[in-house]
């Protein structure tokens, strides 16, 4: 599936997040449960739990509201009135508003608490606010945590012998800081070469530097998607949202494994590992820094975030924690969240202050990388059921229908990589990616080249195909040669044998080639698939069971991975990877752990949410369940 | 003076904080000014800014309530009656008395909070709370920032998933944590190594480690006292209060100038001379932490934090920023705090997340050391008149009277530390440090060796001495050799000349010894002193007028620093360095740099106290004062 399936769903409005009806009443709460705010003169009502800004709960809900400053109570646009209910008065309301506006309910959206159900008249937009369009159709109010603030100084005299510090943070003192060292070292220098005119550099809350003059209108960031296989880095500017550069490469961890239990395994028997993976985490991520920043034109010391998803075990080798426990029973990671990392304690050298976001894991392997892929599915948004797999040797996989959300991690094993298939390969050129069987076997191979062998979606597609058309029974096993002959005439050919196993050749190089060229699906490359798809499959039904849900309820399914995303939705379902479901439901939504990522750097009420996941999902730990076999064997067979 | 001043002066009860009156009326506050809390049975009250625990309240006031925590809200033990005045149930009340102690008024003493007048009935004590004493007689409650907790886990199963943290943290749940990534990383393996029977260790809202087993008798830090010319390090047991070991040796920045001036101006003159200092220091507080632990018997892991206490201008050179405003006018800091540094930001290795309280500066010339000296001296206590002078190349004074505090710095030169003094020399082997002029001379010599020279005591003594007898008039100049006959017939020998200068001889080498070995005090060494002692008594004076006061009205003077606490009171008196007051109520304090940093290790009120003190201590500036040189004329006189 490509950008138009995406553009397409959010047409469809699968992408709006929930509207109930208002009851414009005053409702005192509790601090738990949901606060109702009624946006006039949209009359969109929205449910947001009590604590949160106007300002966000409109944004959430797509009603925009003036501000310049992104929602940090410094650009005083963001006048709303409360019509019914109460909103505290703030200090800053008192500077913005005369008593008689008070009085008529006028306050700051940004620093409006919504604490009980509020009616809101919103004015018209005087300048549009900055938002970004990322992940799936999710639109993202930039409010990054990096900011920049340039300021006039007046230079001290023996009558004002103010510290360096205090007159600098007299001048933004709405925003209450600490400072680095690193930033107290430089000051008194840069202050003086400038003349007293600098641009300070705040991160949450924490002053981070001060650069000679006015250098506000630079503001970088790098999201990096970690996985096993591939590691991606963008370039953000978030003073726009707009992605600046990107690249990747292989995770240089590879020559320990493809996996991560033989990385956690490697660890367990050589001492020397541990330190040795995070230097290669280290060096991986940091090349791609370099080459986001060379690509994007960017200086290094003007990058001042990075956000890390990945999973569970990539993340703890990233920071030098010991994976073992992740790796055998019973899977304890050392904590869900790490805070106060510096891009530095990730070996990426950037900006010496720059901090590092570290998406937070639910369970040691449902890890950051899902959490940011909820994010960027608005998993947690969407009242309707959907389903989240993101398909790979670890399989991911969360339910939610916007009231509760369940997750579970499937052992798929390796089929879906290549691995373990006797022509399997990784999706690189050569590999047949997509199969189809009619008169002929018709294939297309990356690349455009003569097949070298079979990746995930073409093994997928070939089992699929030969099931529709009979030359595989729904219990898995090739049928016998006079059935394919009457079932499949113009392909039964192909069903032969190679040693003692029963293939179906999908390939067979003409006479200038190598015989041993011969691309085929062996018997037991089905019972592979059959198991790994077969786990999946028990995974995604046990969480069903877990909501009280059938498959048939299930209103949108989001295939998400560098696999996932070149899955057929056909075969998907036709092999039972997904439940049965009409194609239109099952979606691609690409590198969602990227894009996760992205939108922690550009938003904190996004980076808040990821948090907020962590309450909110329930994890289920299929290992665990006595049931777990039975299901597993009932999800062998194919649905035919 | 020595140890036995300071006992007499504790005897004397001039360490004792104010007593007034107790209203026992219950009265609103404003969040400003006092409240006033009487505990009985012993009929004490105390006036405490609104907001200080009923617990610390009673501490500062030498009155013990039971306690084994040292106030943080878990032993329970610090059951109070509040008789007058009302104080909020928390949390911990609830769990720790029944309703009807609760309407009798019981609540813990260390979370009640006093925010209004309030009379309290003390039991008996079960325990004696755990104290120190530390500085000029100053009682401190342990409480230190450093805290460690042994906890036995349950294991982990497969339905117990809980991450390492969550589960640890689950234990100490009475705090609320942040974690070092150095912790996170030892987590996993220390948990399972010690079968999860670990002690947690934190410091204020950070666990910074886990160690195996119980270790939690073994909590140490070192204070620092980083002087221009001298560093000692006391490493400190903080569980018992107890000093463990003590070293000191001379900054190893001396090879760039003796004093500060001239190693700010190396920084200017040289671009890798801030570098190269910013390493001797390091590597002197290094030298220093490892000599301790060593001579201590405590493994470098396990000190956890360290306080430092110097002036401006050092403080500035060991992190690291640039010096420079510091020396030349407007005298500017480039901050007055510095939070968040690590013990390793400092160059010490000790535990690797261990943390450095750097004492705050009042302003560039009245520094850190000098809010520790007023900590140990209780400047900010006393309700008496009290001056605080640091005498040394940069002399800092302090005037208060337990309602305002006023302080200012004094460039009284070198002549102090044997600086631009014919015969000076440093206090060291074959120093004269005292003289005492009658039928002759009489000297005090350093290793009770032949003299070599004259230190900064032995300076003002023997210009003292030399006044009273009438050998030098009020103005400074040696009388001449005919008032010499009359007035000291037996001493007018010894008025002679060396050059073309008048010189006193203090001390002629016999025949044996080289003549150059004469030690005497030239008529422009009395200049020196005179301009030093006139500089201090400017200061001094103009903080009088400051506070509307007298020089007669001071009840007290400290006199503090390793030259201060050396000086002859009586010829402090005489030469003007000090108020003309009856000598016993000129003091030595001793190295109180050294003892307020450990205060601020012992205890987090007084560190807090510290803070507090650059709010309440007002800085005056003598260089932009249009009388400053009137004043110095005036001042240099003796007062004969």
């Amino acid at each position: 599936m490509s950008e138009t399936d995406l553009s397409h769903l959010a047409r469809e409005g699968l992408l709006e997040p929930p509207a109930d009806q208002s009851t414009g009443e005053l409702v005192a709460h509790d601090g738990t449960g949901r606060v109702e705010l009624t946006f006039a003169p949209a009359e969109r009502s929205v449910r947001v739990p009590p604590g949160v800004s106007v300002f966000d709960a409109a944004s959430w809900n797509g009603i925009a509201i003036d501000s310049t400053c992104g929602g940090h109570g410094t650009c005083k646009k963001c006048k709303v009135q409360i019509l019914t209910g109460s909103v505290p008065v703030s200090r800053l309301d008192i500077r913005s508003f005369s008593a008689d506006q008070l009085n008529a309910g006028w306050r700051l959206a940004c620093l409006a608490q919504a604490t009980n159900d509020l009616r809101i008249e919103v004015p018209p937009l005087v300048t549009r606010p900055k938002a970004a369009t990322v992940g799936v159709g999710r639109q993202v109010i930039l409010r990054p945590a990096v900011q920049k603030r340039y300021v006039e100084l007046t230079e001290p005299t023996l009558s004002d012998q103010q510290t360096d510090l205090a007159r600098l943070l007299g001048a933004i003192d709405d925003l209450e800081l600490t400072v680095d060292l690193h930033a107290l070292r430089r000051l008194p220098t840069v202050l003086r070469s400038a003349d007293f005119k600098v641009t300070a550099v705040v991160i949450d809350d924490v002053l981070i530097d001060v650069e000679p003059g006015d250098t506000s209108a630079r503001r970088h960031a790098i999201a990096f998607d970690l996985g096993t296989t591939t590691v991606v880095a963008t370039l953000l500017d978030v003073s726009t949202g707009t992605p600046v550069a990107v690249q990747s490469m292989l995770n240089r961890q590879q020559p320990f494994g493809g996996d991560v239990i033989t990385r956690i395994s490697a660890t367990m028997m050589d001492p020397d590992a541990l330190d040795r993976l995070r230097e290669l985490a280290h060096a991986t991520l940091d090349e791609l820094a370099q080459a986001v920043c060379k690509e994007g034109g960017v200086e290094p010391d003007e990058v001042y975030e990075v956000a890390l998803a990945g999973n569970a075990t990539m993340v703890a080798l990233a920071l030098g924690i010991d994976p073992e426990p992740i790796g055998v029973a019973p899977f304890v990671m050392s904590s869900a969240t790490v805070s106060g990392v510096l891009a530095s304690d990730l070996g990426v050298s950037i900006h010496p202050g720059a901090r590092a976001v570290v998406l937070p894991a639910l369970g040691a392997y449902v890890g950051g990388d899902i959490v940011a892929g909820m994010l960027a599915t608005g998993m947690d948004r969407d009242k309707r059921m959907r389903l989240f797999i993101d398909v790979g040797t670890n399989c991911e996989i969360v339910l939610g229908d916007g009231e509760r959300i369940v997750s579970t991690a499937a052992p798929a094993g390796p089929a879906f990589e290549g691995g373990a298939i006797r022509c399997g390969m990784r999706a690189a050129e050569g590999a047949i990616e997509v199969v189809r069987l009619g008169d002929d076997v018709e294939l297309q191979v990356i690349g455009d080249i003569s097949p070298a062998g079979l990746c995930g979606s073409g093994l997928v597609d070939a089992v699929a195909e030969l099931v529709k058309v009979g030359l595989l029974d729904t219990s898995g096993r090739f049928v016998p040669d006079d059935v394919a002959a009457s079932v499949a005439p113009a392909l039964a050919g192909r069903l032969t044998k190679i040693g003692e196993e029963r293939v179906f050749v999908l390939f067979r190089p003409d006479g200038a080639e190598d015989p041993a060229d011969t691309v085929y699906l062996s018997q037991r490359d089905v019972r592979e698939l059959q198991f790994a798809k077969a786990a999946i499959a028990t995974g995604w039904s046990l969480l069903l069971e877990e909501l009280g849900a059938e498959a048939g309820d299930v209103q949108q399914v989001l295939l998400a991975g560098s696999f996932g995303s070149y899955l057929s939705p056909a075969s998907a379902v036709r092999i039972g990877l997904v439940p049965k479901l009409p194609v239109l439901r099952i979606v691609s939504a690409g590198n969602v752990a990227g894009e996760g990522a992205k939108m922690t750097l550009l938003s904190l009420r996004e980076r808040a949410g990821a948090m907020t996941l962590l309450e909110e999902v329930r994890y289920v730990e299929l290992s665990d369940r006595a049931d777990f076999n039975d299901k597993f064997v009932d999800q062998l067979a194919f649905p035919g």
